[in-house]
C-alpha cells in the first residue's frame, strides 16, 4: 500500500492547531530554533531491510502479520515510513537476504518512494543453501585460506550489487571469533582477517567507502575478532583513507562510554557511521532511545560538536541506519518510534550552548557545563521534530495516522497474517 | 551565614516574569500540574551530615574551602540548602562523624533552621581512636562475639543519640564482607550478622524503623554480608515488622534493573527509603540525575504507583536522602542540582497517565507503553518544581542565587579556605 | 549404537599402568582419596534431552551430523556416555521436544542404558504448532487469564509426564518478563506469576520437588520475572516445602558472587539443583569450567560444607544437570568434558581441609585459607576421577576411546550427516 | 632485619625430602621440566614500593604493624622477600612517595639485597604539600598550560631521579578525566594529554621505555582520559618507538578479555609490561591468581606464546610487576602468594605443547584446544617453581619460614607496631 498525500495533509489539519500553540512556545525558549528544524529537514536516517518483520529472540518469533514478503515490499515498507516522517529516505540492504533480481527496476521502485539505497551488508555469519564452505569457524578469520577466499569474494559480489542500486558504502560485520580460550590463536586470527580485508578494500571503488564494525561479543563465545573500537579502529588504520569503523549502540562491554568512543574516532577521522538501537544487558537491537535517551543525547552532543570543528556535514558525511529488532511491537511502529528518538536527541544537541559550554569548560565550573547540558535535554523540542517533519511533508503524528489509517490491518490483508519477512 | 528572606524575595521579583511565562505553558499541558505543585512542596529530601564537603578519591581530596568545621555548622549549611529550595528539611547524622555534644541545643538550632532530623547512620566500617576491637574483619559479623557485641553497642548508642534528637529511623550500613575466597563462612557470617541486627532490634522504640542498605561490593572486596537486595529482604524478614530495606541507587551489580526491585520490595511492604545518587561503574556518588535522569524518572513512576497502591503517604511513608559526594562541584551547588533532579524526575513520575498506562498493559500495547512514559519524561516540568520552591518560600532558581549572594565566598571568609569537613 | 562392555575393557587395560602410577601418587598426595572415589562413584549429573545436538548461535546452527532424531536416539546417546563415563545416569526431558509417545517402553529402554528420569522441564516461551493462545506477551504473568490457564495446564501435563516416566521434579524455566519501560506492571506481573504457580505447585505430588530458575535477562529484554535469587526465593518461599530455587550458572548479572548466593539458598532449605555450564560475557551455556574452572571449584566448596552442615546426602538431595549448548564441538565430546570438569571440581572440594580451614577462618588468618583452598584445587585429582571411572565400569580415559571407537562416525552412518536433533 | 642464608638452607633441609618426591612425580610428567625450571629461574617480577605497608579501603586502614618507614626499610622489605624467593630481584619507585635522599647510598643498599631499580612511577594524580597548582581537574590533560607544564616538569624530574638509580623506564598512570557529561571536551583533552606525553618523551633517554597504563574508571569518575588498550594504543602510537601500552589486569570493564588484547598488542610491537593483581569487581587490587587462576594462565599463555613468536626474551623484554593492595594480609605474606601464584601460571604456559596446539587450531579441533590447554594448567607444576627457588638460593617454602622465623613479629619490635608505611 502507499500513502496518499491528501490523507496526510488531511492529518496535518486535524492536530495543526496544537503542534502550533506549542511551536510558537518552543520558537520562544529555543533561539536557533529555526536552524535546528533545517538540519531536521535534511537529517535521513537508513532503514535495514531486515528490520521490517518481526524479530526474534533465541526462542520465538512471534509474528503479527502483514510482514513483507519480498524486497519490493520492503522497500514499500520503508516508503510508507518515509512518507509518514519524511525521515527515513534511504533502505540499507543486507546481502543475500534481499538480492535484488533487476537492480534497474528496484532502483525505479526506491526512487518511487524517495528512497536511495544507503550501504550494502554482506554476511559471512550464516550459511547459506548450497554454499561450498561453512563458515562454523569464521570467514574472513578462518584457518583455511579456501574459506576465506569465500567469504571475500561475497563481499566483493556484495559491492557489485551495491554499485548498480547507486550504494556508495560496504558494511562489514563479522560474528568471527572463538568459543573457548585455546580454539584460536588471537594473532594469527587477527592477520587473516586483516589480509581478507585488505582484498576486500582492493575491490572497492574511489567514491566508496568501508564500514567495519566491532563488537564485545556473540552469545556462546568466548572471543570476537573485531571486537572493541580499539580493534577496528587498528584494521581500518591500516586498510587506508576509505576505511571507517561503525559504531553499533549494543556493542559494547558494560558501563562503556561510548560518547568519548564516538569523539576520539571523529578526531581521528575513522569515525565511518552508526548502528542505532537501546540496550540493557547486551546487544538488545531495542527502539533507540527507549531505555538511555540520556547517552543518546550525548554521543549525538559529541557528533555535533565533533563534526562541526572538522566542518562535516551532518547529513551526509557519517552513515546514520537504524539497527534494531522488533519483537513486542509492531516494526513499523517500532521505526518511527526510533526516528522520532533520534530526530530528538539530535535536536536537543543542536540546542546545547556550545560557546557557554566551551567557557565553562575552560574554566572547570562543572557545576555549569551540566546546568547546559540538562537544559538543553530537558527543554522539549519535540515540536521542532514535528515541525521539521511537517515542512518536508509528512505527517505530524506519524504513529497516529498510521493507527487511524489502519496500515497494520491492510498489509495483513494484502500480504496474509502468516507473511513471514526474510532476514534476521 | 543565614539567608534573609528579602534576598530570595528580591531574586524571585527578578526572574518571575519568565517563570510565569513558562509556568503559564506548562500548566496549559499539565492537567493534573495542581496537585504535582502540591505534591512536590510537601516532599523533603534529607541532606546527610557528611556530604557537606569535599569528598575524596580514592588518591586524592581537593577541598574547595568554606567547609563546614562542626556540627552546627552542617545545619548552618543545610538551613541555607533549605532556605533556597524549601525541599531540604531534614538532615541526616552519621555517628560518630557528628555527635551532638548538647543534643538540646543542637535541635533548637536546626529548628531555627526549619530542620528536622532524618535517620541516624552508625558507622562500624571505620575504627575510632581509641575503639578496643578492631572493624578489620568486620563488625556485626565478626567471628569474635566481643567485637560483635562493640558494633551492637555501639548500634544501640546511635539510637539513644536519635532518640535525643527525635530521629526516628535507624540507618545500617556495613562494610562487612571478605576480600578473598574461602576467608569467610558465609552461611555463618550471615547468622552472625542476623543474630547482631536482632539485637540492635530488639533495642529501638516501637515507633522507629531499621533501614537494612545492601551493596554488592567495596573496592578490594570478594563478598560483602549484606549484598543484594534479596540478602536484605531475608534479613528484614526475619526481624520484624519495623525493619526494611534501604535501596542506594549505586550498590547494584552492573545491568540491574533497580525500578523493578523497588516495586517488588514496595509490593513485600519491605521497601524503607532511599539514598540517591547516580553513578557510571560502580558506587560512584555523582550527583542524582546527572548520568541517568531516565533511570531516575522509571523509579520514581514505580514508587509513585506502588505507594499509590499501597495507600502510602508519598512524603512520609519513605525515608528520602542524598547520598553523594563531591568532588569536582561545590557541595552545596552539588546538592541542590542533586535536590532538583529528584524533584522533577518526581514530577514527571506524577504525570505520567496510569489510567491510559494500566489499558494499555492490560492490551500488551508496548508501543503505546512507551509513549505515555516517554511523554511525561519529556513533557518539560521544571516550571512546576520551580513554582513549588517560590510557593514554598523559596527561591525560583536556588544555583544563581547562590552564585549572586556569593554565598560560597562569603562561608571561606567566615571558617577560612582551608577548613575540611568532618566525615567522608 | 551401544558400546560393548569388552571395548571399554580393552581400552582401559591399554592405559592401565599410566593411570596407576599417577593414582599412586594422588594417594600418596591426598589422604581422604578412597572417601573422595566413592563420593565420585556415586555421583550422577542429569543430561539434558536437549543438548544432544549442535546448538546454534542466532545466527546459524551449523550441525555436525549424526545428530539424534528421537527420544529413543537421545536416550541412546545418554546411554552411550553414561557407558564411558558411568557418570551421565540420569536424563531430563524437556517438554513438548520431547514427549514420550509410550512412557512404558521409553522407561524399559532407558533402564537398559541405565538411566533413570530426572527433573522434567516445561515449555512456555515458545508457542508450539496449533496452540490455541500465543507466548507472546508472556505464559505465567500474562495479563489475560485464559493464557495463565494454558500455560498453568502445560505444567499439569509435564508433571503427568513425568509421573510415567518416574521423574520426580518439575523445573520451571519462564522467559517472562518485558522488552520496554513500562510495558509491565512489575507487581501484577509477579502476582499473576505467583498465583499461576501455585495452582501447578498444587499438582504437585507429594514425594515431588518444584524448581524454580532465575535469569537476569534474556536477549531484546528489559525485565525478567523471575530475575534473580532473591524473587526465585521469595516465590518459592510462598510457595510451600517441595519448591526451590535452581541455580544455573549462566543466569547471573556481571561479578554477581554465585558461590555466596549457593550458600545462602542452601542454608534457607530452598537450594534445589543445579544447571552447569560456563560463560564469559552472558548466559553462554559453554562447556562447565571451560572458563572460570576456579569459580566451579568454589561453588562445589560451598556445597560440600554447606550440605555436610546440614547433613544432606550429596548424590540424592540436590537435582545436578548440565545446561549447556554445543556449537563448535561435538555434543557428546563436549558433554564428557563437562561431566569431568564437575567431577574434578566435585574433588577438589572434597580435598578441602575443612578443619583447617575452620580454625584459619576463626583466626581470620586470611593467607591461610587463601593457601588451603588453592592447594586443594591445584593438586592434580584427575586421577582419582579417573579411578572412580574405571571402578564403576567406565573408561579411563572417555574422550580417547570415542574418538578411537568412531562413534561420531558410525553414528553420522546410522543417522546421515543431515539429522538434526529436536530441541533447542 | 636480614635473613642469613643458613636459616633458609635449615629450613629446606628440613622439607627437602617431601619436595624431592613431588619433583621427582613432575619430572615425570612434564617433559620439557628443566627448561620450565630454568626460565622460572631467571624470570623476576619487580615489587612497588607502595605496596609494602598495609592498604586501605575507601574508609579505613588497618595496619598490622612493623610497617616500613622509610625508602631505605622498603629496600630491606623487598630484599627480605627476594631472599625467601629468589623472584623478587627489583623495585619499581614511586615519586615522591619515594624520593631517594641519597640516590648512591640507595644502590648501594640495594644492590647488598640482590635488588635492581625497576620502572619509576610518576604521581600526578595527588597534590603534594607546597605544590604551586591542585592536579583537581586533572594533570596533563588540564586545559591550564601551567598546569601541564607543572605536571611534565615533574615527570621529567622523576625520569631524572630513575637515571641515578639505574632504572631504565617510566611508567605513567594518570587518573586524568572526568566526574560528569560535559566537563571535559573529549577530543581536547586527548590532545592536551598527547602533548604532554610528547614533552615527556622527548626527555627520555635512548635506552629507556615510557610505559602508559590505562584505566577504565577510577570511583566517581565518568570518562578516563587514557580509558582502555585503545586509547593507550593510539597515544604510543604517536609518540613512537619507545613508548608502550602497560597492562594492569584491574583496569578493565566487566568481562574484557584481556587475553586477546595482550596478544594484540604483542602483536603490534606494544606492549610493554605489566601490573598484576585480581579482581572480582572492580580494581580490586587482590593478590595475583586469589580469584581468577586460570585467566591468568591464559594471559601467559598468549605472553609465551607472542614473545617466542617474535623472539623475545620472556624475563627482560617487558616490564613484570605486582601492583596490589594488602588489606586483611600481612602485606609481605600476600606479595609472596602473588609471585607464587604469577609463576605458576608461567610454569604452566610454559608447559602448554605449542606444537600440538597449533595442529589442532589448524584443524578446529577445539576440544583438543581445550584439552591441550586444561591438561597444563591441570598438571600440578608448583614443584618445578619450588625447585627453581631452591636452585636460586630461596626457601622452598617463604610463606612457612617466614612464619617460623616470626618475620613479622620481628618487624613490629623494631619498628614500632604504630609503624605506616608511607604510600598508598
Amino acid at each position: 500500500m502507499q500513502l496518499e498525500k491528501y490523507k496526510i495533509q488531511s492529518h496535518n489539519e486535524d492536530v495543526l492547531a496544537g503542534h502550533q500553540r506549542k511551536l510558537a512556545y518552543t520558537l520562544s525558549e529555543v533561539e536557533n530554533a529555526e536552524s535546528i528544524i533545517q538540519k531536521l529537514v535534511d537529517f535521513q536516517i537508513a532503514i535495514p531491510s531486515w528490520a521490517l518483520g518481526t524479530g526474534g529472540t533465541r526462542f520465538g518469533r512471534f509474528s503479527g502479520g502483514g510482514e513483507p514478503r519480498s524486497l519490493e515490499e520492503k522497500i514499500e515498507d520503508v516508503g510508507l515510513l518515509h512518507s509518514l516522517n519524511q525521515a527515513s529516505g534511504a533502505i540499507s540492504l543486507h546481502i543475500p537476504w534481499d538480492i535484488p533480481q533487476n537492480a534497474q527496476a528496484i532502483k525505479v521502485l526506491a526512487a518511487q518512494h524517495g528512497l536511495k539505497f544507503d550501504a550494502v551488508n554482506s554476511n559471512t555469519f550464516q550459511d547459506q543453501p548450497n554454499q561450498t564452505h561453512s563458515y562454523k569457524f569464521g570467514s574472513l578469520q578462518n584457518v583455511n585460506k579456501a574459506i576465506r577466499k569465500q567469504a571475500i569474494d561475497h563481499n566483493i559480489e556484495v559491492i557489485k550489487q551495491g554499485i548498480e542500486l547507486g550504494s556508495e558504502s560496504l558494511t562489514v560485520w563479522l560474528s568471527d571469533g572463538s568459543c573457548f580460550p585455546g580454539q584460536l590463536n588471537f594473532r594469527k586470527a587477527y592477520q587473516n582477517t586483516l589480509e581478507s580485508l585488505e582484498e576486500i578494500y582492493a575491490a572497492l571503488p574511489d567514491n566508496w567507502k568501508l564500514f567495519l564494525e566491532y563488537k564485545c561479543a556473540e552469545p556462546n563465545f568466548y572471543s570476537t575478532t573485531v571486537g572493541d573500537w580499539g580493534q577496528s579502529y587498528s584494521y581500518v588504520k591500516k586498510l587506508g583513507d576509505k576505511a571507517f569503523t561503525l559504531v553499533d549502540l549494543g556493542h559494547h562491554l558494560p558501563n562503556a562510554n561510548i560518547e568519548q568512543i564516538v569523539s576520539l574516532l571523529l578526531m581521528e577521522g575513522k569515525l565511518g557511521g552508526f548502528h542505532f538501537n537501546d540496550s540493557k544487558y547486551g546487544d538488545d537491537d531495542l527502539t533507540a532511545g527507549a531505555l538511555k535517551p540520556y547517552q543518546l543525547f550525548l554521543i549525538f552532543n559529541e557528533l555535533v560538536e565533533g563534526m562541526d570543528a572538522r566542518g562535516m556535514n551532518h547529513a551526509t558525511d557519517l552513515g546514520w541506519m537504524i539497527d534494531a529488532s522488533h519483537n513486542v511491537k509492531d516494526p513499523l511502529e517500532d521505526l518511527l518510534q526510533s526516528v522520532e528518538a533520534i530526530m530528538t536527541a539530535y535536536a536537543q544537541a543542536l540546542f546545547v550552548d556550545k560557546k557557554a559550554l566551551e567557557i565553562a569548560q575552560e574554566e572547570n565550573d562543572v557545576v555549569r557545563c551540566q546546568e547546559i547540558l540538562q537544559n538543553a535535554f530537558r527543554t522539549d523540542v519535540r515540536a521542532l521534530v514535528a515541525e521539521a517533519r511537517l515542512r518536508a511533508g509528512g505527517a505530524l503524528n506519524p504513529i497516529a495516522l498510521y493507527r487511524n489509517l489502519k496500515v497494520r490491518e491492510n498489509l495483513i490483508q494484502e500480504r496474509g497474517l502468516k507473511a513471514v519477512s526474510t532476514g534476521l
